[in-house]
């Protein structure tokens, strides 16, 4: 299994370059890791938010770390973004992404994503606005391939969720997308695939399968993010907690599909009340596990 | 019992002046709330985000809500603010809230607050380091009091949290932050006590204890948050679930301390993955429950 870490574990722990390639180097033996905006907000003025970004980008460098990617964590996920139900909030989703892509291409990283944005309460039960509102997105999104192919990125990619108000979140909504902006885009589009928003059964049922996905879209897959759950909520836990995403799972499935490239991330989210210690511990009893898988 | 809500439940599902002021007046009939910021970032164009802030001031304001304050929500308290380890982040710090203050004038509401901010793993364990970063983040809090004050507020709050790498966190702690910024500042800066911060035994054990809050700090208090919690995590659930922080409990607190003002502002975090409807009737749940107690 190729494995990195999504860095949303160590926000507002480990601040600045050399002392989070310290942790994801030096504690965690980890040499590949995607960049979470949780660290460095996109929104923030673009000089003081470039140089920020871009020691961490040094510190990973001189680590030996390859940032494989950016992308949105919890704050960016708070707004509607591309399928919110004002046209001023959906320009603030595109400004959004752009901005990311910007800070980014600073970064000499190749890849930015995101979700695709959350339907409003109204607008989720009314197909016309749906459909409405997600062409508008499509369309922003082939804007926005050519502005990160300008800024040297060469692929962008979007991560299903598990919730019917927004999209996309089965493997047929993503195929969709993938099949409406495939050929249309100046870089790839493709998938953030996460474990945890797959087999959430109170939406998919018995469709949520990972290998059913690979079926689908399995061709689009960028890369996985990996998480313990129990499939009732998106947990995000760590592979220290029991749970139904077994290390041994994650490695028969990588072996079954004969996957090489696609990086599992993890994408751990702690509380913020978790001391520092016991983050740093747990995650490395987790990789312990993962390793040994 | 003076009851509001803070806006938290409703991110992403109801979203604008009318739809927001129709769920919090028609379907859970309250007059009182507080506004968060993240249903509007503060760090967005101001001229876009005046104009959608001033839509759900506009909307309350049609409805006969109160809006009491605005406050800082997740996407906020993802970042270090005024406690981060580089000068940078502080600035940013900062700037986020003189952002939020300028937002919180275009509403015309009279009051902004949020969490003081985060310092990294280094530095929380080093005493001189938190001092120096500590008077500096008061020196930022009084300056921000004379923006505030000139953009028309007549208060701000700080929110204690339950980490002890943050500050304030104990009720000793955010006396000596009321102490260092009374008389100070040009519009008194107040707290937002949350009871599930209070409420949180790994960090306070026995002092885990709103009563000693009341004697500690009482005189500071400007208005409580209030959540169920098992006392073992910062849970922010809804009254639905069993826990910690009884109707009667809340009730109680209230009558024996003859509170008259400061308002109890629901402060309840569904999982994003929890459908619109179940998070509608359960708010009209909780509140039928805090409203026979």
């Amino acid at each position: 299994m190729k494995l990195g870490l999504n860095l949303s574990f160590g926000i507002k722990r480990w601040l600045g370059g050399d002392a989070m390639a310290e942790i994801v180097a030096g504690e965690l033996g980890i040499d590949k890791v995607q960049f979470t905006w949780d660290l460095v907000d996109p929104w923030w003025p673009e000089a003081q938010r470039d140089a920020i970004a871009r020691d961490y980008a040094e510190g990973f460098r001189k680590a030996g770390v390859a940032v494989e990617g950016s992308f949105g964590g919890l704050a960016s996920y708070t707004y509607s973004h591309f399928l919110a139900p004002m046209p001023e909030l959906r320009a603030l989703g595109k400004e959004h992404l752009r901005r990311a892509i910007d800070m980014t291409a600073a970064m000499e990283v190749p890849c930015a994503g995101m979700p695709f944005g959350s339907y409003s309460a109204a607008d989720a039960k009314d197909p016309a606005r749906r459909e409405t509102i997600y062409n508008e997105a499509v369309e922003a999104w082939i804007d926005l391939s050519r502005h990160a192919k300008r800024q040297g990125l060469t692929s962008l990619v979007v991560e299903p969720v598990p919730l019917a108000t927004e999209f996309p979140s089965s493997a047929q909504d993503a195929l969709r997308l993938m099949k409406d902006l495939d050929g249309a885009t100046d870089v790839p589009v493709r998938l953030m695939v996460d474990w945890g928003h797959v087999l959430f059964t109170p939406l998919f049922g018995k469709d949520a399968d990972m290998d059913l996905w690979m079926e689908t879209v399995g061709d689009y897959i960028a890369a996985f993010h990996i998480q313990q759950t129990d499939g009732l909520l998106d947990r995000h836990w760590n592979f220290t907690r029991e749970g139904i995403v077994t290390p041994q799972r994650l490695k028969d499935f990588w072996n079954r599909h004969k996957l090489t490239d696609q990086t599992y991330f993890l994408e751990i989210i702690y509380p913020f009340e978790e001391t520092d210690e016991h983050v740093l511990s747990d995650m490395k009893a987790a990789l312990a596990l993962l390793r040994a898988a």
